[in-house]
């Protein structure tokens, strides 16, 4: 017997062989007894009607992810909201978050269904916006909101402050403001530190900075941060987990805090953070 | 009235300008109507006689430290055994941790000895080391513990283990452990991000690693984190706060975790950590 | 007597500042009977009639650049296939290239003039696009050119080649391709090392590359070196000295190598690179 | 026929999978008649006589390494100075030098001896010691000249000079100066870029400095460096390839400039240097 009665499937798009391994975990599902909900990619092969991740995260108890990190970001930020735990199932090759192997992918369902999984709780932030153009309304994230400039001339002035304290005016291409989650995907490539998934910081990583000694800074996740753009004719934009997008002008702000909801991971039995960022980064291959 | 009735006095080595102060300092906390208890270094210039610093800590219930922050470092270590709060009066130059100026001290120090000051306790972290040769006992770092190879043959093999789980092996020069006070110390130098000292937390830096993606990690200070150094013929020094050094052999282990202990400093008031940051670190100057 | 007869003046726009400069500079070249040729912005406050950037490096024999760093830039495209050589005037405020203060103009201009300045050659580059939109022609570049993803989804793939040679695959935010003048620029913020100008080198610095160990190269000046955008749906753009723009498509390549053109600029007696750079770059003020 | 008469072998110490490819070597050249000179280390597994690394150089025109890169590093000072080649034989696994794989050892061999090899001049350095206690002479360096303390109090103070003129007072850990060879070696754990092996350019790398805007600097290998260590209570060592040492004290100086000798490498036909650094550096296996 399993806690999880309504299953649903989120899958990558464009990518064959994930369809492949959505038809064989439609049937796992179906065979153990349980009710699946199909995203509208991945219901063509299976028996059951699609339905939208907006409609998904108040229907399902269990969210199964098949495809890449980046799959169940999307995913991420529609299950949070509703409590609904996700697992990832990757395309044969590991991820940050998609852990369970197609290989042995009824195995690892089996010990998750049965309540052996191991459940982690992930911290996300969430934005609000004070911009003078379109309104936007809040948003969540797992990874990261990015704040960049996107014309050809780069480089944006920004101002942060943390907790209403003015931090300093940054001269910069942009600023990722990252989760632990996020800590080993754009904020590692702008020179951020890698932040465990165990502690409650948000990291501020300038991207390209003017000033040299401008570095990554760590924060307390209860902090309520500030971005604000300056310059009338800048183009930025702020972006969240690189998925999401909306144009800002000079004089806007947002304002970034955790978010009351965390997103829930559930890893296969025998899971280990350092191993996957030993097999992820390459560590201990040698090198030079 | 105040709180503090024994005050403490630790003053920089060798510096005429230091001494200047002390001979100020003494005279405004008599007339103050308070004891003074200076070590070897201050009691010249002073009425007292002097006291050890190990003597100091039991005696004393404010301590205030005339130099750098090197000084202040020092006397942390023997004060936050005692809770004993530490007021740091620096050179004419700011400094991290000693924000009182010496052209305004009697004002700032007016202020503290009234209540006015902001108290902040720091993060303090402890190393057990199990070693082969001469036993070394716990000792206490305010700001980092180092392992390095001080060897003409750089390279140090070591592992890191976090709560018992095995995270690498390094190939490096050596690694540091900072708490976040230290973050803006050598592991800054060694590539390491800021960490803003309202959060609990320990990063760890690779120094010089081998492999490129061998980054700093920031994880919760209530981990335990272990570093195992490995090789016959290593010459590797473990070293608290730049300041304390005992080597350590082929299998020697040091055992790091956040200290019940913590070291409350105060700062007059209107104290900005921010603006330090800028200060110290020039930002807003431009650049390039 | 000086060698130089004709004066082209070029001034940055929107700075009263600046205005005031010229119109001391105009009156100075004047007085020693030297014919000007202002552009359109330094023209107003000069007897003389503007002249296009174009215009002025057929007809003058030394260019005066009144401004910063970027205006010398744009001057120098327009000067260097002309033989021109430039003197640069600053605004108060020590520049990489401007290095006149307008404090001591006049003595300045007249050691340069007597022939005591101190000539430099600057390495160029230039840029041959193979496009499939609209054509654009070769373009010169005194710093730096940037192929970089403009989009939201700011990853970009490219390869590069040297001399025909696969380097390899990138995935980043995009790529710096810099001459020495230009490392002190934007390379230097994507993390590229400063490279003096005495050494005929490119350097290809990543931006944000995913892959921790895609690390800055410096290769030789008589490379060709080639790169290409990959991608159905990029938004690439290549912009040249952080000035002038075009985008690029999936397929397209931009062929960079050294022109056979230089810039000249003349620098005052006593020039010291090193000392240029210690005060740009707040070298020796302590920090941490 | 070959140009190459008299072969010399070196070997890397304690390997046994070493010995086992010498002892091929040995009756592969043998076979093709050519007489060989093994060092100490290879000569048991041979029928010759063993020769001392500093006889081997006048006596042989090409010398074999079986072993690693820092194998061929020290080979390689031996040899430069007679103008004997050498081929690199790894042990199974590619190195930045040592190119030849001990699987098709004979192919890659007939090739070479042929006359099809690629041969290519390596810079290499000098260092001119300029010290109180016991003189050193002047010494040669393939990859790498580091000055750098020992001493549990880590802070180096020393100055940089170039063709005379001062650069900066660093405070780092110590500094290295690297070959475009070295680039991929120490230099790059430090934070320095890749340098192509086909530009004369030296690359001065801080190591951990005080000042984050004091970053890796190239300069033209034709320039004369200089650097002047400080402080009375150093503890500073210079070090050559990793592989020898000497004390240095306060006022010590090093000046290091470019050899009139260059190591020739003979590649195998084929010789990629992209590849190399490509397998090397685990580029393009993605990350993140």
């Amino acid at each position: 017997m399993t806690e999880f009665r309504h299953v649903g499937i989120v899958a990558k798009r464009d990518d064959a062989a994930v369809l492949t391994t959505v038809e064989r975990l439609a049937r796992y599902l179906l065979n153990r007894g349980l009710s699946i909900l199909p995203d509208a990619i991945a219901a063509p092969v299976t028996p059951a009607a699609p339905i939208s991740r907006a409609e998904m995260g108040p229907q399902c108890d269990l969210c199964i992810v098949v495809g890449g990190d980046g799959t169940l970001l999307d995913a991420g930020r529609y299950m949070a909201p509703h409590d609904v735990p996700i697992v990832g199932v990757n395309r044969g090759r590991l991820g940050f978050m998609v852990d369970v192997s197609p290989d042995d992918m009824s195995a690892r369902l089996d010990e998750i269904l049965d309540g052996q999984g191991i459940r982690e709780d992930r911290l996300m932030i969430e934005g609000h916006p004070d911009v003078q153009g379109d309104p936007i309304k809040r948003f969540l994230a797992l990874n990261d909101v990015v704040v960049r400039n996107r014309a050809f001339a780069r480089l944006l002035e920004f101002d942060t402050r943390i907790n209403g304290e003015f931090v300093t005016r940054h001269r910069a291409d942009g600023i990722v403001i990252s989760t632990p989650t996020g800590s080993t995907a754009y904020a590692l490539s702008s020179g951020g530190p890698i932040v465990h998934t165990g502690i409650d910081a948000l990291t501020l990583v300038p991207i390209c900075p003017h000033t040299l000694s401008d570095r990554p800074l760590v924060i307390n996740a209860n902090s309520e941060l500030e971005v604000v753009v300056h310059g009338d004719n800048t183009e930025a934009l702020v972006t969240w987990d690189g998925q999401v997008s909306h144009p800002l002008a000079g004089g806007d702000r947002i304002r970034i805090r955790a978010s009351d909801k965390r997103l829930t991971l559930i890893h296969p039995p025998g899971y280990d953070y350092f191993h996957i960022l030993r097999s992820k980064l390459h560590w201990g291959r040698g090198q030079a």
